[in-house]
């Protein structure tokens, strides 16, 4: 009879949120996590916006027509969308689901909204909340999107001070200082990995 | 009237413990930290028990006398001490409490149960679990160190599975895997840096 112990580590997929506040930089820091080569999924989100100059359809997002958007919502494909700044935003149920069952860990960005219901839905998702150390350089980066009226630009300021107030529902919050992209990737890396290796797992079935 | 937000983040120090059955490499993982000149504070433990070749007084440990040690006990210097092994060890009060005081993280080596100790005067300490993956690595290891008797390895052996058995009152488990030191601090320090960017601080107070 063997009595000696062997430890079995096999950490389970976690599901990431990568959230935030508009313009703080989620879209640019999930493509610097992709761009590290790691075995993560990254969720494309379906969206009814219009493509941005340099994105890629399929890559960054699914650009969906609002008639396309109709029947995922009504065949129940998403995980969660919403109706933000005039446009529908979706997360594809299918795609997290096979992720997870590979093994993989699965990275989503969402709003902060999307955010919550997501920890709603799957109470041991991990969610990080991205923000800039001032409103100062959140207003300096949404004004070089050069995609906002002065209406939009104040719409999403006030919504970014409301969102700020919904940090403690967040498990871990991330400053995406200016030019510190990959210092900014180097903690959400760290933050992964060390939930890996907590005695409590996170176990996300979808 | 300056509406905007600014984002303080103040991370709390933490009271970390690295701790794990006899023989897994406290010792050696902890030197290792602190070969990386990091602003962390490690404690000093005080034992009474005999110098090992390559140890040094006031680093590796205080080595103190019998009578010392009671001293010690008696005048409430000790944050948790145990008798173990025919011979005492204590973590010094003042030492941790100055430490975390000027805002240092604070690192102290453990046996399973004064991490449990800790655990109990101060829940939101960061206790970390180290182990080897098997029985017969952590066998290897302890008959390398030609300090122990047969029965003093078997009691150890018997210690190490029984604690294994604890590994849920900790945050994080980290294999030690043999010839990857490396790596084991890496992880440790990810946690670590991880644990600073949560929304929830473990502020722990001495």
């Amino acid at each position: 009879m063997n009595e000696g112990f062997t430890f079995h580590f096999s950490p389970q997929p976690l599901l990431i949120v990568i959230s935030g506040p508009s313009g703080v930089g989620k879209d640019t820091v999930v493509r610097a996590m992709q761009a590290r080569g790691l075995p993560i999924h990254f969720v494309v989100t379906a969206t009814t916006r219009p493509i941005r100059p340099g994105e890629v359809h399929g890559v960054d997002y699914f650009f969906v027509t609002h008639e396309e958007f109709a029947r995922m919502i009504e065949q129940d494909e998403l995980i969660e969308y919403a109706y933000v700044y005039n446009d529908y935003k979706g997360i594809p149920k299918a795609q997290a689901r096979e992720a997870l069952t590979s093994g993989k860990d699965v990275v989503m960005r969402l709003d902060v909204q999307g955010a919550a219901t997501i920890r709603k839905l799957y109470p041991e998702a991990l969610l990080i909340f991205l923000t800039t150390r001032t409103e100062e350089e959140l207003v300096r980066r949404l004004q070089k999107r050069h995609t906002e009226t002065p209406e939009g630009l104040n719409l999403r300021i006030a919504m970014a001070r409301k969102e700020l107030q919904r940090i403690q529902e967040f498990d871990y919050v991330v400053i995406n200082a200016e030019d510190k992209l990959d210092e900014t990737v180097d903690i959400i890396l760290a933050i992964i990995q060390s939930e890996h290796h907590r005695v409590h797992h996170r176990k996300v079935v979808i």
